[in-house]
This record gives C-alpha cells, sequence and structure tokens, in this order.
C-alpha cells in the first residue's frame, strides 16, 4: 500500500503532472485489460465472449416505450425532480416482492435503492471497510467487486471455491490464518447464485454453514445475487438473508432481470445499517434517478415481468447449450470448465503453461475476446483460466467464438511447445471493471 | 477523527449490533437536521424554503414525453444496454457546447459524464483526499460537498468570502496556515457562480488572482458550477476553468438547467486526471445510466433548451424580487441578507442571539421551513445564518413563508430577551446532505 503523501504508482509513460496529488487509494486503480483492446475488441468481426451485457433483444420494447412516455405526460414532475436518497417508496416494496421469490421476507424501510447494485457494493464497502481491512471473497471473485474492494484499500483474501461453491472449509481457515495474520476481517463477499465468473452456485446444504461460520466469527455477510433468478430449469435457492436477516447485507439488482442501463439496484440491510446505508448514499449520488425507478415500477406493475424472467433465462439457456457444445467439440485437450445452471458465465482453465492474458491480444487478432482469469483475482492467480461470456452473442456466434479461441489454443500450445510458457506483464493491484467485463 | 477498529460514533440510543464494525470514515456520516424534520416539513401547509428543488413547472413535459417514447421505441436496446463509464460520446461534445457559453474550451475526451455533479464531486474527492488531507472550502459551503470531504475524511478549512465571493487575502492566509500546521491542502473548492448557500459571485476581477494563488501553491482548484446560465440578466461570467484548463477540476450538471431527476452531472478534467476519474466511476457505478444520457443529449438536440434556460431564469428572478422584497418588508431589526444576481439562494443572518438550529423546530411547527447555517460549515460556525432558497414555492408561497419566518424571528428575539441565548445540541460533524437542501 502507498502511504499517503507518496505518488501513487504510475506507468512508465506518465506524463501525469498531478501525480504527486492522488490519494493513496488511486494506485489500486488500474484498467482492465479488455478495455486496453475495446476498440479492436467491439468491432464487429470480433466475436465478443467478453463482455456481461443482457440479451435485451427479448424486451417488449414498443410497450415499454408507450408506457414511459405516458408516464412522463403525466407524473414528468415528478420523475424529473429530485428524489430522496431512500428510493421510491413504492418501489422499495416491489423490491420486497422480487425478493420474496427467494425466501426473503424484508420491510421496505430497509431497502435502500442504488445506482445499480455496484453502487450498493461501493456503499457497503464505503460503510465499512478502512485501509487495510480484509474483504474475504470467493476465489476467482466479481471483477466490479474487487475494484470497489481496492478503492477504498481493502485487503482481499480469496476463499476456494468447488463445483458446490464456497468450501466451507476453506472459509474456516481463510478466518483463522487472518486472525493470525493480526487483521481483521470486516465482510465475506458472496455471490451464491450463477458465480459470476465461476458459473457455480452454492450448495443448499452448506448455506446454513456458511452463515454459522460467519455468524460465529462474527464476520457480515455481503451477498450478491444479480442472476438469482435465472436459473435455467426456473430453479431457485433460498437467499442466505433468508435465513439470517441480522447479519447478511444483501444486494440485488433489475440490471439482468429487466435492463442494466436504467441502473437501478438495492441493498437490503439490517435497519441500523441501512440508515448508514442512506447517509452514505447521500454523499455519492444525493439520490438515485427518479425517472429510473418509476419505470421500474411501473414495469413491475403492469407488465408480466416473471414471463419476461422466463424469456431471459430461456434465451440463456440455448446459448449455454451453444457454448457448452461448442467447447465439448472444439476445444484441445488439458481444457476443462463447468456446466453452468443458470446465469452468464463458464469459467475455463486452458493447459498449462499457456497465459491467458499473453494471449488475450492475439485472440483478439483472430477475431476473439475473453476475459481473462486475473481480472478475477486480487492476488494475480488466474492466468490459467478465463472467462466465457454467452450472454450477449447469438448461439451461432457463441459457437463460432469458441471454435476460433480453440484455434488460438492450439496455436499458443505450439507456441509453448517451441518457445516456452508465455508470459504477461505485472499488473498493480485489482483491475477496475469495465462495463464489457460486468 | 475516530481511528480505524474504534466504534463509529453514535447517538446515546444506539442499539446497532454493527457499531463496532463500521469503518472511521462512517463516523463523519450525520443527517441534515431538516431531515429529521422532513415528515413534517413536507407537508403542504408547511412553506419549505429548505429545499434546493429546481422550478420544473416550465418544463414542456408533453413534447419531453413524446421523444422519449420514441427514443425508447427506435434506440431502446442501446438506453436500456450498459454503456462506458466514460458515457455517451455525443452527450459529451454536446456538453462542451454548453461549457462554451462560460468560455470554456474543452474536448469531449476530458469529459466524464457523472450520476449528478455530487458524484463528480465524490469521484473527485476519491482520486485525490487521503484521510486528514485538507481541503479548502468557502465559509460557507455546499453541503453535499461537505457530506463527500467527510465521506473521505478530509479536513475542511473554510475561507471567507464578502460580497465579491471568495477573498483572495483569505485565501493567501488559508494556505500559509494549513501549511504551517504540516497539513497538506489537495484542492480548493468553489462555487463562483450564485454560491450555495451564500448567494454570492466571485467577482471577475479575483478570478485570475484566486486561479494564481492555487497555482503558486501547487494547489488544484475544483469549479463547481450548477448555477452559471441562470444569471438573472443572462449574464454569464468566464469559467475559472477557462484560463487554467491544467489545474482546474470543473464540475457541471444539467439538474439545475433542465432536470434534476435524471441525475446527469460532468466533469471536465486535465486529461490524466479524467483518465483515473473514469476508473473511479468504474467501481462506483460501473456506468451512468444510458437512458438518461441519451434523454439529456437529445433534449440538447432538439429542444430550445437555450431559451428554456431563459425560461427558468425569469422564474427564478420572480422569485428572487418576491423573496426581497418580503424581507424588506418583514424581517425584524439585526436581520442582513445578500440581494443574489441568479441562482437559488438569500443567506440571511439573524440577530445576535438566536440559534437557527435550535429555532428550526419552531420554525417547522410555524409552518416554514429553512436550511440552517450550521450544515454549511464544517467547523459549526453559522448557527447565525440560515438559507433562504427561492427556488421551488411560488412567489405567493415565498412572500408567505417569509412573513411567517419574520415572526418566528420575533418571537424568538422575545423568548431571547426573556430566557437568554437559545442553543442547539452539538452535531458530530459536517452534515451530509439530503435533496432537500440540495
Amino acid at each position: 500500500m502507498t502511504s499517503p503523501g507518496q505518488p501513487a504508482k504510475q506507468g512508465p509513460r506518465s506524463l501525469d503532472p498531478h501525480v504527486r496529488r492522488y490519494a493513496a487509494r488511486t494506485a489500486g486503480m488500474t484498467a482492465s485489460e479488455i478495455r486496453a483492446l475495446f476498440a479492436v475488441a467491439s468491432r464487429p468481426e470480433v466475436v465478443s465472449l467478453a463482455g456481461g451485457m443482457p440479451h435485451l433483444a427479448a424486451l417488449p420494447l414498443d410497450g415499454l416505450a408507450r408506457e414511459v412516455g405516458e408516464m412522463m405526460a403525466t407524473d414528468g414532475l415528478v420523475a424529473l425532480q429530485y428524489g430522496s436518497a431512500h428510493g421510491l417508496p413504492e418501489l422499495r416494496e416491489q423490491i420486497c416482492d422480487v425478493m420474496a421469490l427467494e425466501g426473503i421476507n424484508a420491510h421496505p424501510d430497509d431497502v435502500v435503492v442504488t445506482v445499480g447494485s455496484q453502487m450498493g457494493l461501493d456503499m457497503v464497502t464505503r460503510i465499512f471497510v478502512d485501509p487495510g481491512d480484509v474483504v474475504l471473497a470467493e476465489g476467482p471473485s466479481y471483477v466490479g467487486a474487487l475494484g470497489s474492494f481496492a478503492a477504498y484499500q481493502a485487503q482481499v483474501v480469496h476463499v476456494a471455491m468447488d463445483a458446490h461453491g464456497l468450501v466451507p472449509e476453506a472459509l474456516r481457515e481463510a478466518l483463522a490464518a487472518v486472525e493470525r495474520s493480526g487483521r481483521r476481517v470486516k465482510f465475506l463477499y458472496t455471490i451464491p447464485n450463477f458465480h459470476n465468473p465461476a458459473g457455480v452456485t452454492l450448495a443448499v446444504n452448506r448455506r446454513a454453514e456458511v452463515l454459522e461460520i460467519c455468524r460465529q466469527a462474527g464476520v457480515l455477510v455481503v451477498e450478491d445475487n444479480p442472476y438469482g433468478l435465472l436459473g435455467f430449469d426456473g430453479q431457485t435457492y433460498p437467499a442466505l438473508r433468508s435465513t439470517d436477516p441480522d447479519n447478511v447485507v444483501y444486494l440485488g439488482s433489475f440490471s439482468k432481470t429487466f435492463a442494466p442501463g436504467l441502473r437501478v439496484g438495492w441493498v437490503l440491510a439490517p435497519h441500523a445499517v441501512r440508515e448508514k446505508l442512506v447517509l452514505a448514499a447521500e454523499s455519492a449520488t444525493l439520490c438515485p434517478p427518479t425517472l429510473n425507478q418509476m419505470i421500474v415500477s411501473r414495469y413491475l406493475s403492469t407488465h408480466d415481468w416473471k414471463g419476461q424472467i422466463k424469456i431471459y433465462r430461456e434465451a440463456y439457456r440455448e446459448r449455454r447449450d451453444a457454448a457448452i457444445s461448442a467447447l465439448e467439440q472444439h476445444m484441445p485437450e488439458g481444457c476443462s470448465w463447468n456446466r453452468p445452471d443458470g446465469g452468464f458465465y463458464v469459467w475455463l482453465t486452458v493447459p498449462e503453461g499457456i497465459d491467458t492474458k499473453a494471449m488475450l491480444p492475439r485472440a483478439v487478432t483472430q477475431r476473439v475476446a475473453y476475459a481473462s482469469g486475473t481480472g478475477f483475482y486480487a492476488d494475480r492467480l488466474g492466468s490459467r483460466q478465463l472467462r466465457i461470456s454467452y450472454c450477449y452473442p447469438t448461439p451461432e456466434r457463441i459457437r463460432e467464438g469458441i471454435r476460433r479461441l480453440a484455434n488460438v489454443l492450439e496455436d499458443e500450445a505450439q507456441l509453448h511447445a517451441t518457445f516456452g510458457p508465455t508470459t504477461s506483464r505485472e499488473v498493480g493491484g485489482p483491475q477496475s471493471p469495465s462495463p464489457d467485463t460486468a
């Protein structure tokens, strides 16, 4: 960690005259590698398996457009005015109905509406984390969470997952190790359902154990659940929050069940924490956009939003199937991956000696982009992994992208056989997210 | 300042089981007094002179509603999707045109779109301020800025203003005093035009001097300019940024010239700083709402937005006139106030012995609300001041509100004559804003 007053870490070519003025935390803010390639990776001929952009084509745009227009005409003076930092009461009630689908019994007062759940995550970190505090997070973890944790100078300690999600024994060990090191764990950050980027789900029979371990250790649980309603068989799992309301802060989002461009998410928190969150949110944005809250509220009250989620689920299942069958067909020996039951992501491990970050520019040259694994770790692991997002391209494009990726991996294996392992340059810390890797 | 690990400061009745978990910064987050009274103060029979809510009734809602509907129907898949943290390129170009009205020559690349300029302020503080760093700000200053500064544990040192805005000599003295104390000034935060809450404007002949003082001291200038286009005679002033692009970070907003409920603001920053801001913004909200940016962009390209600003100016001038004539007619002896040439606010000094914060609940009982002066200082000054916002109520209501306020002041003076000075309880730090005091 850079100490205050010391210049923030800069690349060798920095000509920034403000370099000595930045806060220590700013040294931890570095761009994700995919962003450096963004101009190339977003060309139409490139199949991007990098981004986490939802498949919005399924939305009933005409009906939505008509309703938004009507709402502006009748309630525009409210929609265009400041609101409260807490969020619109009607929307907070509806959010409680949404959460009830995963067994949560909440009071609307304890819901705080945020500018996407990213802001919720940022606010939770703001109120709990002092520089040097430890946050436990699955390894790998959501790149945007690592970005927020870095912005508050948290130290991230990763906890292992297996095919059934977070491993309770690994959680116990991580807690003990942090305690031995004299540091303090502020919370466990976990994505229990259809994990980003690992694609796995925390087994139901592990949930009580994870909660009990955290409660015993006096550690809060931050449950991030953007994908929970996107189980491909319509299955849902009991939210951690549903059984431990006093020790879980829950983050929700409409980005994956409705539309991310509205930036409407929420935090459900224990009552006392909620008060702090509202104050933190006021200092961050004054209030979430009123118009956007009203659009979501109206959508929930007038549309078959559960039907829409079913349409999304089916679109993603079709894409998951395309991805898995293409992986089975094309991937060279030595690769392994999971088969997700919901959500957006496949986590791919490549043969030893291949560095997915070093390989990325060559992949983009071969017209396929992905998110390399290192971005999902705070500790530089992940160089043999990459994340495939199947949420946005058509099934045909997914198949084509994975075919190209397989070719790149084969070329890379040949390179490796000829010249030895590829390596990538070191990065200065956890990488902040770009929306393309959300 | 509370040190890490120490419990955050709590009220005597706190039953918060998480009290030992909060970050040190959280101790600085306290609610503004007006919020405690909000339920009462927002009753229709109370004239609220507290809030900074713009007078939106002048907006062409029907046309806007039609266009937003059309835009959703044709470009909904973009409007509802993730965008970049930097903001839409077209909007950033248009923002440069807006800023040109105050002499700013900027490149769209150096503009970062934010969720209101509050987020811009929060991001600037995030990247520059370490705990204990000093931020200079006019005394009084915008309550939302003090909230952000507190969230990053900045120490605010106030610099005196007079009728011509920030006093250059006071700025020199403040810089010297901070240097003597061994602390470090990170930036000067200033609202040069139609100041919130003081209502004054930095004289044009002081601007170069203020810039030169900061440049000499190696201190960045953060120029917050939400009201600059709301001069009642259509007058504008050269932005500080227009003459010192390398040492000024400029904050702009559509909240006062168009509509705050969209939460669209921006930061114009030196190029290297802009890169850090984008990364900080990604960690905070991933991206600003795409829909809202498209609405503002379309509004700027299809509406007579300058004509709309003229309509706003005239509405606010009429309200300013109502406020000033009512003050002249009703205020008891010993009160003084300024006559603003633009913007939303009159800053009122009451007779000695009256504490505006202690008086507030009694004022609300008398059906008038205001923002007491202490909220606009980080150092507990301001107990003899209060802010009158004339932006939202009708001229008639403003006159009635000020008449009621004058009665409350007279009652208070009698109380004082009988029982001695009123006092208010101490507060723990600068108060975070509520939208009602934005």
